[in-house]
């Protein structure tokens, strides 16, 4: 069935009733299970702290006289996080007060919405607002406004009924109704985008409909303002999430789309059951946040690819929405119970309970962690990621190449670029985005202008950067156009291997990565075998940067680092934020670096089919505001311009220090003779030794079968 | 009693019995009690789990073919890694025997040592041997062949019994015998230092004497090789700690020399228990090692002033050694259970068993964490530690005056350092020493030239520097021969204070710093409040760093740093290794900077009498080899000489961000005009307001009683 016949469907369904069945509450918790709910906060620990911790925020909130400023201050200023605040009181009283009974807080969320209600409709557009972004009334952005709305509704329909028609009816008209004005026509553009936006938007309005019984703004948020289904909620499910359930923009924003989608998904579905929301799209929702918790590693951390806060974890209170629903509404994997443990709450709702109920019934298993190829794109033709992954999830080796499509304007120029995880941290990392969220005194909180100067451009990256430019000159719109390629994908234990290719991000250069975890004999940890090819109508020079983590012990050749009169790197591109610390053109067409992070080494062999200048790195340079973390990177760059080059490295992770014990283990690689035998369009060979024995390692690209082949000689 | 006095009853008591009363083991594990230990294993979880790690470490030992390799490497190197393990499995397996009675370790034991006997004579000194540092046997330094065989003594007192006569004959006459020569003629000077290379001597020949029945080898090394005293163990216990049982190394080294120390008091305790080894010198053992807990901050590491190795925590094996036998042998404070819990082991041992037991009769409490000044030298009158400490053990604020002697060739020249913890990590750091420990890679291990040009350096402290200068020239001989003073100390819950004094670091300047933490109405967290006075009979420039973890996120002036072109601050005194990132001339006599550190605000409010260079800086300038580690700082520099300047700062800690949950609180200092109204030598007064309180705080520095107070102006 096509998605268009399935929209059909849909809306049939949707309209052919008429107002909807009105009971509070009758979203995350449901008027029929209230009770259940009350109980399992007695029997269930993770539902008891959830709980709680929410009614002890709501005990702390009603006792502070009711706080509605005129907003004034842009993100993470003091009107911003008031009103932030406000709307987790109003959930937190709500929750409290179905479980409670207890009045009390019923009447502290009614003052506080007719104290919104008596001012919201003076309220302009937002002091603090920007340009070319739309400004909300009651935050700088009307993107919080939309958060502001999602969760008010939550608490009002939890409320509901403890309000008098009256109060409700002031409620209503002069603060709900004027929202729901403001979300559809003045952010006309926003409600009918096909972004996060928009999801947050429609979500706020599909919400609120079904909860004011106003069928016409479901109508709106489902189809799009024009009832066509060329936007809204349907079109966004279909268009923003590929057929695995990945979005566009990355981790970090699919984790703040998918709230919105999830919550809305749960309304629709109480609502209109009839509509089997969840099942729309093959599972799309299910696959989407079980495709979130596969963006994370062992740590809980989302890989933070595209503009991304790094620290974020699926801990976010989005992610316990999604895994709460995706258990109790979805399928029932007992592995999602490791990861709820994990987040330490649940939802005080009606999935909440089967979660933390389940929990206590000891059925919970070890998050399952896969090997696998994500696909980019709404029919998942744009290319994706490849993510392979190695070990326990104690001590879980992780790689992962980005080859997926650019994600619009949070995207960052950075196609195969690969990260390293290992000992539940990172090894060689991506820089994430430039900002200090809601910290005001850094540009208001916002994105920083080193985003863009520095976070987006490939030289922060651990990818191939050609004549010192980014990948498409570091423009969006012509980055939109082209995606990379998949080339192989297979993870066999022994040997898990991703490949893809990109040929438009520099005129007339195609670049083929084959990243790979190779299991040896001998070796505590697999190999990561990485070979880069490139290849070019016309020579250029080529720079490929490996950002680590952790400390230089080692290496093959003297590093003489500079010792004064430290020089930015570049001028442009992001070379202009980089110290050059030390330069070695090597004789040697080979050579290693030691690294130890994490009481661990990490020693990288590498060679290449010319010779190469080994550039060692650190952040910092034209930085006025100091706003640039710490970071450092060994570069691999060619030493003359050429039309065709192969990067090769093979990374070893072995040993450890234990600086309590002061002991030392296994400090030296074992691996030795690196060597690139041949490299072309069909194929690439290369050897090692490792422990005494040789190996040849040959990828053949253009086999479905057999792609690559580990060949043990012989002993020496 | 006086010490001399004490000494002669000790020699009295010892040498009047001749041969002592042979039973084995009889150190650690006694034969008495091997029963009950035994028991124990099944009874008590921490015991169970400790015995379960030495017998599995000796079960996978005593598979391997025995290993015992003609020394030839340093630090880090294969022979000396293996010659470490061989001792812990000497150890492991007699532990392994006691307990399982199973003749197989006790083989294993015998046909190691067996395989030493045949070897260690033909051994020349070891050809890795330093210059100007007593080499070993086994061991590049001598140092290591001590604790070889004050591990491998246990061992087979062990398995003593369990061994032939004629094999054990072999043994001591082929090995022990020929070491305690080695130990006490070859290495006769480090035999007889009063130095932690002279404890570990003293006491593997100690312990060895007893083991072996010769009171000769016991009598030298409990008063030195000409037995009058000046030398050995108790004339170490009498000049090695303060009274307070400060080793005057620094807790690195405290911790280090602990262990021989505690170990061979054990061993004279169960051999000659008339001799009140653990109540000499005013339980001097038991004050040493309560001492080296409190140089610990809550998180467990100590405090990595002069060369130390950061990360080492009291999770160390000395400390578990040393808090086993002071709750066992000493005094049983419930207190100690909490760390022994976090230690996570006990010393399979008598009394290992009674800490074991009492944890699972659940006794323990939190640690005891204290605000005092421990005092420095022999006779406690050369200076000390000014130790603050405010808040719960889980998020506790810590300041440490580091107001200390030299502490000899390890000694840093950072007189009046501070170092300030929160939030259970460092806030103002000391860099500790620079060493990659154990990694050959790094100049075998050893102490880096970068510890000496760099780590011991003034400027690479929290502390006032002159003229660029460090202290004492950095000049060890001169800097032994004075030390600070303590002006005052109070540990009040609401003003803790700690003042002292170093008048001969430069010439003819003296240095004052007075530093507290204040609690003040309205604040989560105590003020630290800082005033460094300094006083010279010419002017001088002055120089005050704040080395701090975290990220700069606001400043009262715009830093303006260098964007390119980075220049080294200085030619020496380390100020080489230091970039200058960034330099603002302040027109206004006061500033603040803002860091966010481990999701934490730390503002520093500054003022002084005179005009101040605020100085951004980071490590890394004239590091060819890269070996330092990153750090940055924000420098109070006098921007013209002066004879006198006082330099004051407020530090408020403050507020939070939740990357998770995307929250910030209190992200703005509430701290407002700070201002020095006069600072003399005997007083100092300054004023601020907070929250709309103004306050004045006064020192008066003559004052025995109210030496310093806040005074709280008015509202406004």
């Amino acid at each position: 069935m096509n998605y268009l016949k399935k929209v059909v469907i849909v809306f049939y369904c949707l309209f052919s009733g008429g107002l909807y069945a009105q009971q509070h509450p009758s979203i995350m918790l449901t008027k029929a299970n209230v009770d259940a709910v009350r109980e399992g906060v007695e029997l269930y620990p993770l539902l008891k702290t959830s709980y709680q911790e929410i009614k002890q925020q709501a005990d702390v909130a009603i006792k502070q006289a009711i706080n509605v400023p005129v907003p004034a201050d842009g993100g993470g200023g003091v009107t911003h996080e008031q009103h932030k605040k406000n709307y987790n009181t109003i959930l937190n009283c709500g929750v409290a007060y179905q479980l409670s009974k207890d009045i009390k807080y019923a009447n502290y969320v009614k003052d506080m919405l007719l104290a919104y209600a008596a001012q919201y409709q003076k309220w302009p557009l937002h002091p603090k607002r920007k340009e070319n972004h739309q400004g909300g009334k009651i935050f700088w952005q009307a993107l919080n406004d939309c958060v502001w709305q999602v969760y008010t509704i939550q608490g009002y329909d939890m409320v509901y009924d403890a309000i008098a028609p009256k109060d409700r009816a002031t409620i209503e008209n002069k603060l709900f109704m004027p929202i729901l004005k403001f979300l559809t026509v003045d952010c006309y553009t926003t409600f009918n985008k096909i972004h996060n936006h928009g999801t947050w938007n429609v979500a706020a309005v599909g919400m609120t409909g079904y909860v004011l019984n106003k069928p016409e703004y479901v109508e709106m948020a489902l189809k799009g303002s024009k009832k066509d289904g060329k936007a809204g909620y349907l079109a966004q499910i279909d268009q923003l999430f590929s057929p695995d359930g990945y979005y566009m923009e990355g981790p970090y924003y699919q984790r703040y789309a998918l709230l919105p989608f999830v919550l809305f998904a749960k309304a629709i579905n109480n609502y209109q059951p009839n509509l089997k929301i969840f099942e729309y799209r093959d599972q799309l929702l299910a696959k989407a946040i079980n495709t979130s918790l596969q963006l994370t590693y062992t740590d809980g951390t989302f890989f933070p690819i595209n503009d991304a806060i790094k620290d974020k974890t699926y801990e976010t209170i989005e992610l316990v929405y999604g895994l709460n629903l995706a258990y109790a509404d979805i399928k029932p994997e007992a592995f999602l119970l490791d990861v709820a443990q994990k987040q330490k709450k649940v939802i005080v709702s009606d999935a909440g309970l089967k979660v933390a109920k389940a929990i206590a019934e000891g059925q919970s298993q070890p998050f399952k962690y896969l090997s696998q190829w994500i696909k980019d794109g709404g029919n998942g033709n744009e290319g994706g990621l490849g993510i392979l992954r190695s070990g326990s999830n104690q001590d879980q080796q992780c790689l992962l190449l980005k080859a997926a499509s650019q994600g619009m304007g949070h995207g960052h120029f950075d196609r195969l670029n690969i990260l390293y995880y290992d000992n539940n941290g990172e090894v060689f990392f991506d820089y994430g985005a430039s900002r200090f969220i809601n910290i005001e005194t850094k540009r208001g909180g916002h994105y920083l202008p080193e985003n863009n100067s520095w976070a987006k451009q490939t030289v922060a990256h651990n990818t191939l950067v050609v004549d010192q430019q980014s990948h498409y000159h570091a423009k969006v719109s012509e980055a939109e156009k082209y995606n990379p390629d998949l080339i192989h994908f297979s993870a066999e234990p022994n040997m898990q291997i991703v490949s893809a290719s990109e040929n438009h991000a520099y005129p007339g250069v195609k670049m083929l990565r084959t990243a790979a975890l190779i299991k040896i004999e001998g070796a505590h940890k697999d190999l990561l075998v990485d070979i880069f090819r490139v290849e070019a109508n016309k020579e250029h020079q080529y720079d490929l940067p490996f950002w680590y983590k952790g400390q230089l012990v080692d290496a093959s050749f003297k590093v003489e680092a500079y010792k004064n009169n430290l020089q930015a790197l570049g001028n442009n591109y992001g070379y202009q934020h980089i110290w050059l610390n030390a330069q070695n053109s090597l004789k040697d067409q080979s050579g290693f670096v030691s690294i130890l992070n994490n009481k661990r080494f990490y020693t990288t062999h590498f060679t290449s089919d010319k010779l190469l200048n080994v550039k060692m790195l650190s952040i910092g340079a034209n930085d006025p505001e100091m706003s640039l973390t710490e970071g450092k990177a060994f570069m691999l760059s060619s030493q003359a311009n050429a039309s065709e080059q192969t990067f090769v490295s093979i990374t070893e992770t072995h040993g450890n220090i234990d600086p309590v014990n002061e002991t030392v283990e296994s400090a030296y690689s074992q691996l030795r003779n690196l060597k690139l035998i041949s490299s072309d369009q069909k194929k690439a060979i290369i050897s090692f030794s490792y422990k005494n024995v040789a190996y040849r390692y040959e990828i053949d690209y253009q086999a479905k079968q057999n792609f690559a082949r580990l060949i043990q000689e012989n002993k020496f």
